[in-house]
């Protein structure tokens, strides 16, 4: 039942000491989705103790290469650790070119299969489902074509009290009607109502991954209700002409898209290496909305699992 | 006066959580000069204070994803800085598409140049000099072209003893002439023989960078004496046929090729991840060659000045 974030590397396009470049892991109920891959990303996983091997899915937000320059090395390891499941890589078609270079100079004999799942960049699509979760495309507007992504727990189902399965001798064909909200008839004709049988739901939880953009309230509807919301904030607001100017966010914007979309929670990254100190540019988004952490490589952000009430 | 190296990476291809891949810089009297730049070597750079800044000149040693895939991320943060110097790589031209493909892609606006010199693989050629050192190439026997690096203080002069400047006011024509190993003759006729006069030059300090390689004992003469050898040692012994195969050399290969070369002190890196503690493999090392370190990324290795006796 995991839903965690962990941060590989929350620099924007000029690392630091403390800051690699763009890379995150999200861990939803065990399955483990790359999130970018900035230069570095596979020695983060192996400093975080996450295995390279349960990465079968890459989500690639634009083609920058302070988002994508950890690829080359993944590719290669992969082949070198003799990987055998296919990889899937979602990104803009255009990254075909970086994967023709790789694969004429460096992956001519690949081990293992790369399927590429390209989309547009402008509409949002469902790109990934499996039993747990969807995954779709938040359109963005930065220099290329940008996406987020919305990282989204399928709907539950009640879960019946199990004692009361042994207790009633209910069967499988009921309890499948129970979980959908029948209330349950005894042999003697006891009717037991379902709130009585059931315990609610689990809350769905989400992830909205926003980065790399200019300030845009059209976002708004997608992200509206997130559990987490990342969203990177290059800049603080003294610099807000140069976000403008390089279509990145400001601290301020960030937490104001947060508020109005009603996010639970807001993790701000991609800083700047002119910033020494974030908290000052952290402050500025917590002024405005109070729920916001500065992210720091190697940190996990977890979304716990809460019933409905 | 420097004359250290700083080990950036250790790993073979596939890095650890302890060792970056292959990446090391050379200082020599505060020249800094990049030896091969795997990936992440932009954020090694930051993390042991080397100033991106201090580096004009990278030397590749071949064109393996393991010893180039950190060039696209510092080419990128070079631009993003603003430098204004020309780069200087010395590479197999065959690099070229490499550079192509991160010019096409990433490098359009590029606002300091590139300058490629390119070097055949299979003869030994100076490819760099200043006026502290001169650089050849070493040929070395790897699955694709690769070399190797002998980095060589030029010859230096006798030191005058400065205190005697003084005391018997010679004239710097004179002090040119002592320097090169004339006596003076003071205005009172008497003759103070040179080695009076005279300090010992320094001792000529070299360091030479053998990575990838197979066992060749056709290099010996060209790392003859050498004051620091780093040598490639992917492999134990048990597994020299793995690195026959791969062309790779074993621990004690290396020891036994530092010994027939009479260096002077032996470095070993570039070891393969399935060893967790590479203790045993360096006592391989250590039992042929008694000064033989297994190097560790972000340390410093430094070859002290000594005046000749």
């Amino acid at each position: 039942m995991s839903f965690s974030l962990t941060v590989l590397g929350s620099s924007s396009a000029v690392p630091t000491s403390m800051r690699n470049p763009t890379a995150h892991v999200l861990n939803v109920h065990e399955h483990f989705f790359l999130i970018d891959c900035g230069e570095g990303t596979q020695m983060q996983l192996n400093k975080f103790k996450i295995s390279l091997n349960k990465i079968n899915n890459i989500f690639i937000s634009h083609l920058h290469g302070d988002h994508i320059f950890g690829l080359f090395g993944l590719l290669s390891t992969y082949n070198l650790l003799n990987r055998k499941n296919d990889l899937h890589i979602y990104a803009h078609p255009e990254i075909k070119h970086t994967l023709n270079y790789y694969k004429d100079h460096f992956g001519e004999n690949l081990c293992y299969n790369i399927i590429l799942h390209p989309f547009k960049a402008n509409i949002s699509k469902l790109i990934f489902e499996n039993k747990h979760i969807t995954v779709e495309t938040i359109p963005l507007r930065h220099r290329i074509p940008t996406v987020g992504f919305l990282f989204r727990e399928k709907e539950k189902q009640k879960n019946i009290r199990k004692e009361l399965i042994k207790q009633y001798n209910i069967l499988i064909k009921d309890i499948v009607k129970i979980k959908q909200g029948a209330d349950y008839i005894t042999s003697n004709g006891e009717i037991i109502g379902n709130e009585k049988l059931t315990l609610p739901p689990y809350k769905v939880r989400s992830f909205a991954y926003c980065s790399d953009t200019i300030y845009t309230e059209k976002i708004i509807p997608k992200i509206h209700g997130v559990s987490l919301l990342y969203f990177e904030t290059t800049f603080m607001d003294k610099d807000k002409k140069l976000a403008k100017l390089t279509f990145h966010m400001t601290a301020s914007q960030a937490a104001t898209l947060a508020k109005k979309a009603k996010a639970e929670r807001l993790l701000v990254g991609h800083f700047s290496a002119r910033y020494k100190d974030v908290t000052l540019l952290v402050n500025e988004a917590k002024n405005i909305f109070k729920n916001t952490v500065a992210v720091e490589d190697g940190t996990v952000y977890t979304v716990p699992a809460e019933r409905l009430i």
